[in-house]
């Protein structure tokens, strides 16, 4: 890597936690240059503004919060216990970047204007929806999960409580809403969801 | 009232809106004095300051948007059907104020500072939840909800699934969120929280 490509990188890195919990009309100029250390025309020589600077912090702190709600998900071969561990995940892997979830505070924080950053955000949600939406469908093809369930709804439904959860946790500073919702999904996977085990068929 | 207390009315309820959309930072002096009509002398003739204004504004907005949810709700005799029509209200009476829900927007936008108006969010968030814990409470005295039920949680398990469904409805312009939680949360309340009709004690 090209050492301006490094400090580019290095911007990215720094600024994702400023934006993160101050938003983006929080984020002063003061802020960004005490995260990174430069002067306004160090980070500006390499983003052409503050909105394509914000737009590639959010990209950096999405791809780690989504890297630890999904992590190891793949050694786990039922769908349910997938989707058990990645509920699991998101309560306990948090605070990979200061501020909370970034899905949620840009959705917020840009949902009367900026339709840059907006954007992103968008297409994060619509990627973590597809990729749970994605383990639904293998759950209903392996008949581990019921055949009418409706992959893009659970996924839905899923991200929407946990989102909701989050917020709900921050404000009262407490890990109970969590724990509650959970508990709550949980419930849903293994009541509504999970398909009993299918019984080998008959043979004479 | 007096002139100048109606003039202060006035002027939280033009300057919510602009609060609800735009953010605590994002809320310039520009378009508070735009919302009002006013000049800056105006405005400040009347709040401390901005934070004391945006917390009044915040009151204001969540008063309209807690009238909206907990519409009606008095006349429904059944604790399960009222916490039912509350879920509905959520998803139906929106817009009171526009920007989408004040509790989740102030609760994001405060959550790494400003105490004052963060302090505000938690307590509407507690009364909200207190609200919805005594009608489980009082469902659970009348036999009409499983006496093992913990009201404290399952108000924080409806207020978490409402809020994070509402962000994602934004976020993608779409209600199917709303729709799907609700849904997901009538399947709780019957399934789960509701208690079978007693039967009449034997007589011989």
């Amino acid at each position: 890597m090209r050492k301006g490509e490094r400090t580019r990188q290095e911007i990215i890195r720094r600024a994702a936690p400023v934006f993160n919990q101050k938003g983006y009309d929080g984020a002063a100029l003061s802020d960004l240059m005490g995260a990174t250390g430069l002067e306004k025309g160090g980070i500006y020589r390499h983003f052409a503004s503050k909105q394509a600077l914000a737009a590639e912090a959010f990209d950096y702190a999405w791809a780690q919060t989504f890297r630890a709600r999904v992590h190891d998900l793949g050694v786990i071969a039922n769908s349910i216990d997938r989707l058990k561990q990645m509920v699991a995940n998101f309560v306990e892997r948090r605070g990979t970047i200061p501020g909370g979830c970034p899905l949620l505070n840009t959705a917020v924080d840009t949902d009367d204007g900026n339709d840059v950053l907006r954007e992103r955000a968008r297409k994060a949600l619509e990627g973590w929806r597809s990729y749970v939406a994605g383990i639904v469908q293998e759950g209903i093809k392996a008949r581990q999960i019921h055949k009418h369930a409706d992959p893009r709804k659970v996924a839905m439904l899923l991200i929407s409580s946990l989102e909701g959860a989050i917020m709900v946790a921050r404000l009262t500073r407490s890990d109970e809403p969590l724990e509650v919702v959970q508990r709550y999904l949980d419930g849903y996977l293994e009541d509504a969801l999970r398909a009993e085990p299918q019984q080998p068929p008959l043979r004479s």
